[in-house]
C-alpha cells in the first residue's frame, strides 16, 4: 500500500487512530477460523466521520477495506485481504439510547450484542438474537451476517430487530435507512440489502433495533432419542400442539459422546440424538407448556426424559448443549464448523447424508444444530488429538499444523462440498447464519442461480463501484 | 399501443386472456383510491410463463406493465398509467402446497390473503398478516406493498413472512429468491427489496410463507380515554407490564361519533379516545393477561373500560372498530386516508398536529389507527353527504364528483402535505402500510433523502432498465 494513503489516514483520523505497527497486523489478520491475512494498516475509527474519511480516502486510492467488529466469525469474512485497510469498529461501541416508549434501542457498531442484550434487561426489555459468541460477537458483525442463533424458531434472526441502520458507502456517503417504527414502505428497503452482504457493500455505522417485553420465565427439557430421525419429528409435533418452542438443539451421537468425554454428565451415549427444547414466557404457562413438550417428546420416541421444572434444573440441562463447543474443540487439532440450512422435514435426510459423506471420505463428522429452524452445524473433523499430544505442547508451536496435512485437507474439501450439495438438493441453502466470506465463495453457484448471481453482482457495484468493500468476499469471483 | 402488441400477446399467452374489451379496460382502470386511467390492454396471465411472456413483449416494445391483484390499494399503486397493459394476477389463485413438517406455504400471487389464512388454519397454523382488506386483497398485492394491518406490534408485517419468492423481471428473466428456510444468508437479501417494492422492480409470481400455529383464543377489553395521550401511554404500560398485545387500535372522538351516527353502539362520545386492546394466545393465559390490560387500562386513565371474558364478548367489542370504513364513508363522499407512522413516544404530538392541520385548512380530520405500531391514518373528508342526498341517487351518476372541487381539493392537497411533513419532523414516515404509489410519490423526498433516493434509482434502473415496470409510481419522477 502507497504510504501516502496511511499518512492521508493519519491526517484525516488522528496518527493515535491508525496503526502499522507489526503486533496490530498480526492481531487484526485473523477471524474465527483458521485464515489468516494481515492487512498493510489498521483503522480504528470512533466516530461516523472518521468511517467517512477512511472510505473516503480507501476509494480514492483503490485501496481495499475490510470492516471487522470482534472478528468472531466463522467464514473468514472478517480475514483481511492483501494490501487492505482494516476497519476496526470495536471502538465504536456506545448504546446511544434506550427508549422505553418507542421500546427500541440505537446502537453503534461495535456494542458487544451481551451488552446490548444486558442493558435491555434493565428496562425489562428483550433483545432475543443470541448467537453462540454473544459474549464477543458485536452488532455491527452481527448486522453484517444476519447473525442467527438458537431462538430464531421463535424470535427470528438478527435482521429481523433491525429498524434502521446508517451506513457510509465507499465513496463516504452516509446513508439513513429505515427508521424505527416497524411499519415504513416508504422507497425500496435497502436496509435489507446490508443485512448479511458480510461488509461487501458499506459500513454500518449506527443501529436502531426494536426491543420487545422480557419473557417472565424459562423451561428445559431434554430428551435422548434412539431414532435422530424421531427427534426432528418431535419438533413439528411440537408446533402441532401449539407451541412455538424458544429452543430445539439436536445433538447427534458423536456430539454427545464428545461431550461425555469431555466431562461426565451421565448423558445417554447409546442413543442417536439428544433433544434439547426450552419453551419461554408466561411463568406458569411454560410450566404447563413443557409439560406438554414432554407428553409429546415422550410419544414422539423419546427415552431418558428428563425436564426441568425450575430455572435452575433447566440450567443444568443446558449443560449439556454449553459443553458441545470444547468437547468438539478437544476432538481434533482442526475443524471445519459447516452451517447448512434445508427444511425440516429434510433434516434425517441430511444427516443420512452427512453420515455417508463422512464414510466415504473417511472423515469424522459431527453434527449439532438448531433444528427448528432447520439448521444445522455438521462439524467435520480434520485430526484427533491424542493423548500424548498434551505432553507436547512446547513443540507445538512449531509443528506444522494439520491443516497442511494436504491430503486430508483435499478430503476435508471435498467432503464440505459435499455437505453444500446435499444441502442445496434437500431444498436448503449454503449458510444459515455464519455467511459465505471467503470459505463457501466458490461454492456459492452451487446454491444460487447464475442469473440472480448476476444482479447481486449488480448491486454490488452499484454501492461500491471501485470494488473496495470487502473485496473476494459473499460472492464468487 | 402499437396493435402489434397486443397481437403478440394474443399469440403467445392466447387471446382468451387478453382483453381490449371497452368493459375491461373501464374495470381494471383504478384502485382503492380515486384515481383512475384506462389501459389500453388487460393480461390475465394464469402461469409463470405467461407472465414471462407478457414481459419479454412489453420489454421490447418499451410498453408500461401495471401488475394489480384485487386492486385493493389505496395509494393508486396498481391504477394503470397511460398506454398500459395491465397485469391481472388475481387469476393465478392456488394455493401450491401447506407443508405441515416445514410448517410453510407456497401460493401463487392471486390467492385471496383470507383464503390462505383459512386454509393455515385447517392445518392448525396461522398466517398472521391481516390487511383490512383481507377478504378481497391478494398475496402479491400483499408482498407488493409489505402490507400490514393490526396485528403488526405483535406479529409483524407481510415480509416478516416471506421466505421465498419467484419474480419476473422486465426482460421475462425469472429469478428464484430465497427459499423455505428461516436461516438464509447466502447472497444479498434480494428478496426484501421486491417487498414493497409495488411492482415497480418485477412481477411476483409466487410466494412462500411460513406460518406459525394457532394461537387458541382471543381476548379484547375496550377502553375510553378522557385524554388521547394517555390512551398512547397506555400502550407503553402494557408492554411495561410483559405483554405484547395483539391489537392496539386507536379511535378518535371524530371517529366515536361517526360509528355511533352510523350505529348504536352506545360508545362514550364525549372522551378524546377509544383504546381497543386484544391479547391472543394460550386460552388461560390470555384471561390472566386481558385482566392486567384492562388494569393497566385503569391505572392509564381508562374511564367506561369493558373488558370480555368469552369469545363472544371479544366480538361485540370489535364491532366497533369493524364499523369504522362504513361510517367514514357515511361523513363525505369522498376522503384521503393518509398513513403515516411515528414513534409511538411522538402520536401524542402527531394528532395535536392533524388538529391543527384540519383547522388551518377548513377540513375535518378524522383519526384511528394501530398505534403500537405508531401507524395512523387520518382521513381527510373532502365533503359532507346530506341527508338530501340519498334522494338523489339517480342524479347522482351525473353529478359532478366533488374531487372537482377545486379549491377544497386544493386544501385537502395543502393538508396532505402538511400531515406527511409533521409525521416526518416527528421522526416518522410517509407510508407504514398504502405505499407510495401515485399519492405519495411527489412527497417522497419529504422523508427520504436525496442521496438514497438516488441510490434507490440506481436499484430501479438495475432491475429494469427500460423502465417498463408500473412507471410514475413509488419514486418521485
Amino acid at each position: 500500500m502507497d504510504s501516502k494513503v496511511v499518512a492521508e489516514l493519519c491526517a484525516a483520523i488522528g496518527p493515535e487512530r491508525v496503526s502499522t505497527a507489526p503486533e496490530d497486523l498480526v492481531a487484526y489478520s485473523y477471524d474465527g477460523t483458521w485464515a489468516e491475512t494481515r492487512p498493510d494498516v489498521v483503522v480504528h475509527p470512533q466516530t461516523t466521520a472518521h468511517v467517512v474519511a477512511a472510505l473516503r480516502i480507501a476509494d480514492a486510492a483503490r485501496v481495499p477495506v475490510v470492516p471487522r467488529g470482534s472478528a468472531t466469525g466463522l467464514a473468514g469474512g472478517a480475514v483481511p485481504v492483501e494490501g487492505s485497510i482494516c476497519l476496526n469498529l470495536a471502538r465504536m461501541n456506545r448504546i446511544l439510547e434506550i427508549s422505553v416508549p418507542d421500546t427500541v434501542a440505537v446502537v453503534q457498531p461495535g456494542v458487544i450484542s451481551q451488552d446490548l442484550q444486558r442493558a435491555a434487561e434493565k428496562f425489562g426489555f428483550f433483545y432475543p438474537p443470541d448467537p453462540a459468541s454473544v459474549y464477543q460477537c458485536t452488532i455491527g458483525g452481527n448486522v453484517a451476517t444476519n447473525a442467527g442463533g438458537p431462538r430464531c424458531l421463535k424470535y427470528g434472526v438478527t435482521g429481523d430487530y433491525v429498524l434502521g441502520l446508517e451506513v457510509v458507502l465507499a465513496g463516504g456517503h452516509v446513508l439513513r435507512l429505515g427508521g424505527r417504527t416497524i411499519k415504513d414502505v416508504a422507497g425500496y428497503d435497502l436496509k435489507r440489502l446490508f443485512i448479511g452482504s458480510e461488509g461487501t457493500l458499506g459500513v454500518v455505522t449506527e443501529v436502531t433495533v426494536r426491543l420487545i417485553p422480557k419473557p417472565a420465565a424459562q423451561l428445559t427439557a431434554l430428551a435422548a432419542f434412539p431414532r435422530l430421525a424421531d427427534a426432528c419429528e418431535a419438533v413439528g409435533n411440537i408446533l402441532q400442539a401449539g407451541i412455538v418452542p424458544l429452543v430445539t438443539e439436536l445433538m447427534d451421537q458423536g456430539t454427545t459422546r464428545a461431550i461425555e468425554d469431555f466431562k461426565y454428565l451421565g448423558l445417554p451415549t447409546d442413543v442417536e440424538a439428544l433433544l434439547l427444547v426450552a419453551v419461554d414466557g408466561d411463568a406458569d404457562l411454560v410450566q404447563r407448556e413443557i409439560a406438554v413438550v414432554a407428553d409429546v417428546l415422550k410419544r414422539s420416541g423419546a427415552r431418558d426424559l428428563r425436564h426441568a421444572r425450575t430455572a435452575e434444573e433447566s440450567e443444568a440441562l443446558w449443560e449439556a448443549r454449553r459443553n458441545v463447543s470444547p468437547a468438539i474443540a478437544r476432538l481434533a487439532r482442526n475443524k471445519l464448523g459447516e452451517d447448512i440450512a434445508v427444511p425440516r422435514s429434510r433434516i434425517p435426510e441430511m444427516v443420512a447424508r452427512l453420515g455417508e459423506i463422512g464414510r466415504t471420505n473417511d472423515l469424522r463428522i459431527i453434527v449439532y444444530g438448531h433444528i427448528g429452524d432447520g439448521n444445522l452445524h455438521p462439524t467435520i473433523l480434520c485430526d484427533r488429538r491424542d493423548a500424548a499430544m498434551m505432553q507436547r505442547v512446547a513443540k507445538a508451536a512449531e509443528e506444522v499444523c494439520d491443516r497442511r496435512d494436504a491430503a486430508m485437507m483435499q478430503r476435508v474439501a471435498k467432503a464440505a462440498e459435499e455437505v453444500l450439495e446435499a444441502a442445496v438438493s434437500l431444498g436448503g441453502t449454503l449458510t444459515g447464519e455464519h455467511g459465505i466470506g471467503i470459505f463457501k465463495r466458490e461454492h456459492v453457484p452451487l446454491g444460487i442461480d447464475g442469473q440472480v448471481l448476476a444482479w447481486m453482482a449488480g448491486v454490488k457495484a452499484l454501492f461500491d463501484p471501485n470494488g473496495i468493500m470487502n473485496p473476494g468476499k459473499k460472492l464468487p469471483g
